[in-house]
């Protein structure tokens, strides 16, 4: 057999891992990776903690498991795989195989001859095409240089105001790091909604959150970045705000970078990646795409998606690998969306759809719900999670699971993504059998109890209002009651006092009298996190109130402004 | 339609679970809690941490999440339940369908009819029936007097010296609380290893980290507890040795109580529980029964089993409390017997099969595999985690999984428990969407790394031995080249020390001429977690040596000794 020749474009995550796992299915490949960059193997999504100060040591968003700086010469050594840094291919031949490229530093130039080749060129970070965007100060988080310029900022502590643009996840990771560096940040999100992976009533509830630790502006864009001598002055904003700030970071979204593959004849799909069928193969038989480049398959809805996630691009790293040694032997079948951030003392995440996603997609025979409940219990300082949970109403398979909180959302989301791969009904899901001792959850795990309120739901003995459908309500005056069914200690330290009365749960039965007359005055309860609620509207409805509901998630999914 | 009278024997977990969930399903039902002890739905598995003083206010045992202590008034209250405390039920007539019962303070009797009776009993701790058993000063730890008992202990702070009988779940828990309290601790354990619901190798490295902070006898039982003036002064071991103690917890177990259960003609399974169909059902048409005094259908052998678990004696009572209200509509389908405990700074988990477990249910088509690696990036002070993995080698199906370390390892068991409950594949595991951030997990989480690792195997990529296998040869002198291939500084730093060569990864393709000469000998690598072991196995075996071996697990997972 002839010496296989790979080459592979593409350093960071997605490229090495394809040219590792080739590595390992045949010793004798002749693997080279072309890397634009002067790193390899970056942990690129450890940047934000790196700038954040939670470590110090640059090398270690470049180190093997074992401490060692994956350079070429680590490569070489231990992988025998050649690697070619500060270097951009200029021209891939897919007739010819052979692949063009340009030292960056020296200008040198060569060619390679391939049998395969993996495309793993990552995406590039949109910039708002405004004025002043080419003012020092203005900056990504994307690249190695990005963090290093951001970690110098955060250590020499002169900067006082920053501007970040763009409230997804590597908007808020930044704000979260610029934040422990001492700087005032404004977070300016173009949308009516920060992390849009997220339902409203989620995302209300993470910003509440955030907003104690920065300012947040909401559907506003930048207008244009002001400056004096080529530095960065200001933001102004395109309803005509501006914020001074010594420094903006941008963070809009990333675009794939497929202009190589496009001129080789490749196929970009409508999300603007490259296509690749479950081998990760493009159209033309040779050539492999992995990464931030390429476009996925939603496992729910089957349409393509671009996912530029960390995890997804060392899979398909890995099954690309070893489809371009052993023929495609391996598949990788797409992804539910399964992503997860820190924002500050908060975990946050979502799994599957979202209901937003849903509707997109044209799915509506969903039901959804929301529990509030500890992590573990509070004798072990259990800390609260909210999750909500979208199902197919007819085969009652869970379809999404959003999950925030101080608690460990981390586990919540691992459990709910397992769930939806597998296609688990929401009864299924009642019964699971997950691990129980104190110091790790509740003896009815926040996931289980999350499904039991949604069971109670589809079976008819929950009616749930969500606290959007609840204010609608309050506007229009609707005439209803609203029943808080705490002790009178928690509604005096918390309530939302939105014209509620308090009648404890223990009380209620022997209150009965200081309802409506008319039975079917809609009335809706709630208590902290609505499993009192749930209890006292069960009991209503047996003493013949007809119109019954609760306040899904109590307080805790309360996102409006409360009166304590 | 007539009132339903519903009679529940039994206020620890399962019990007022069913009685709670029959309340949600008819407020007008007439529902009588039995309860044997004075506390109702008592927090039991939080004994432990109430002793080693994680939290003071014992009333956090017996508290709702909204911090109301469930005593009979408050199950009045908000349940409209009326129980009985101190109350033992001495009779049951199943034809008349009659509870008798007797207050245990007052001596008062009474009787009450039922139409649907729940038999949640639990289960009581086996004591050694030796002599001295009944001197003050041995103690069990299942109940809150127990809990109180072994808190005043902590708190005086005389006790000095004690022995823990018994070194499964509850045992070690034990140990932990006495050891926060300062107390010198002994565990005794009857079998040659630790928490047996683990494999050997894998309760060894438990056992290592349990030694550094208690002595640890195994394979050795109590033959006598010792006194003077009725109080314990010592324990002695059937080996003879005699321990110094003024304190004993006994550990060895739990028995279900069945006897009233017995006497009314119900059936007892061959583990000792009741038995129940799906609906929680026993053979007699109106009796359910939950929790500790039930066995329980393994979901993966089919075998009955008793689970004696808090988590499931929840589950089960709300699948009763459902069904004795509207017929047999719920289904509890078993268990994969998912465990967790803490074990110190370590968690300590298992999910389905274990390998000594599968023997027994003679499945012998396995395929095991160890794994190492931290459970998110060293940059984010990731902690180790070492995974055992069992699959099916012809269906690929994940069996079983155990892990443990300082490391996340609940979310690693609730994502293997989710995986065999849904009968997932090896293949399947290893793309699978997870949420990935670097405060959260690796890019490719440990559990999914451990699937690579078994399906490096099941691909015969890999050929792998386990430490007690390279033990076995050593034994035999074996003639084989032992090869790590982590650097010099690793090596001075932590090494096994059983004759191993060093030549580190990066130069092993250069230093080919001091491997053996006959390419048949059988060399085994290995690395710290194994993954540059794995790749120097592949690289010596693309160099034609036939017979190389990949210490699974590497020195993370070596449970003897090492020379540093």
């Amino acid at each position: 057999m002839d010496t296989k020749r790979i080459v592979v474009i593409g350093g960071s995550a997605a490229g090495p891992k394809a040219a590792s796992r080739a590595r390992r299915m045949d010793e004798h490949a002749q693997i080279t990776l072309i890397q634009k960059s002067a790193e390899l193997s970056m942990a690129s999504c450890g940047y934000p903690y790196y700038v954040g100060g939670f470590f110090d040591d640059r090398d270690q968003l470049l180190c093997s498991p074992a401490g060692v700086v994956r350079d070429s010469r680590f490569f070489w050594n231990a992988k025998r795989i050649d690697t070619k840094v500060r270097t951009e291919v200029t021209k891939v031949d897919p007739i010819a195989k052979e692949v063009f490229f340009k030292n960056l530093d020296t200008g040198e130039t060569g060619s390679l001859p391939y049998d395969k080749l993996v495309i793993a060129t990552g995406a590039t970070p949109r910039k708002p095409p405004v004025p002043g965007i080419e003012l020092d100060g203005i900056t990504t988080l994307q690249s190695m240089q990005d963090a290093d310029f951001l970690r110098k900022i955060s250590d020499d502590g002169v900067i006082k105001k920053a501007v970040v643009i763009g409230g997804g996840l590597i908007g808020i990771e930044t704000c979260e790091a610029l934040h422990l560096a001492g700087i005032d940040i404004t977070l300016v999100e173009m949308l009516p909604q920060l992390l849009t992976f997220l339902d409203m009533q989620m995302a209300m509830l993470v910003e509440g959150y955030v907003r104690t630790k920065a300012n947040v502006i909401l559907e506003n864009g930048v207008a244009a970045f002001l400056g004096e001598n080529g530095k960065l002055t200001g933001v102004k904003l395109q309803n005509g705000t501006e914020i001074p700030c010594q420094l903006a970071v941008v963070a809009i979204g990333v675009i794939p970078n497929v202009g190589l593959a496009r001129s080789m004849g490749i196929t970009i799909g409508e999300r603007g990646g490259i296509v690749v069928n479950k081998y990760m193969q493009t159209n033309l038989e040779d050539v492999y795409a992995v990464g931030d480049c390429v476009e996925t398959n939603n496992l729910i809805t089957g349409v393509q998606v671009h996912a530029p996630f960390g995890d997804l691009a060392n899979l398909q790293g890995r099954v690309a690998g070893e489809n371009i040694i052993c023929g495609n032997v391996k598949e990788f079948p797409g992804t539910i969306q399964t992503g997860i951030c820190k924002v500050f003392d908060y975990g946050v995440g979502s799994t599957g759809l979202s209901e937003q996603n849903a509707q997109r997609n044209n799915i509506t025979n969903y039901e959804t719900t929301y529990n509030a409940s500890l992590d573990k219990p509070g004798f072990m300082q259990g800390r609260l999670l909210v999750t909500k949970l979208l199902a197919d109403k007819t085969s009652r398979k869970i379809l999404g699971a959003q999950v925030l909180g101080p608690g460990d959302v981390g586990k919540q989301i691992a459990i709910w993504a397992m769930a939806i791969q597998n296609n688990m009904t929401v009864d299924q899901m009642c019964n699971a059998d997950l691990p129980y001792a104190p110091p790790f959850s509740l003896a009815i795990d926040h996931s289980i109890a999350s499904a039991h309120v949604m069971q109670n739901k589809l079976d008819g003995l929950m009616d749930g209002i969500n606290a959007f459908e609840l204010k609608e309500l309050l506007k229009k005056e609707e005439k209803m009651l609203l029943l808080d069914v705490r002790n009178p200690d928690e509604f005096e330290a918390m309530r939302l006092g939105i014209g509620e009365v308090l009648i404890p749960l223990g009380q209620l039965r022997a209150r009965l009298n200081e309802l409506p007359k008319d039975k079917d005055t809609l009335i809706v309860t709630w208590c902290k996190i609505s499993l009192r609620g749930y209890e006292a509207a069960l009991i209503l409805k047996s003493y013949g109130y007809t119109n019954v509901k609760v306040l899904e998630g109590g307080l805790m999914a309360w996102p409006f402004g409360r009166e304590r």
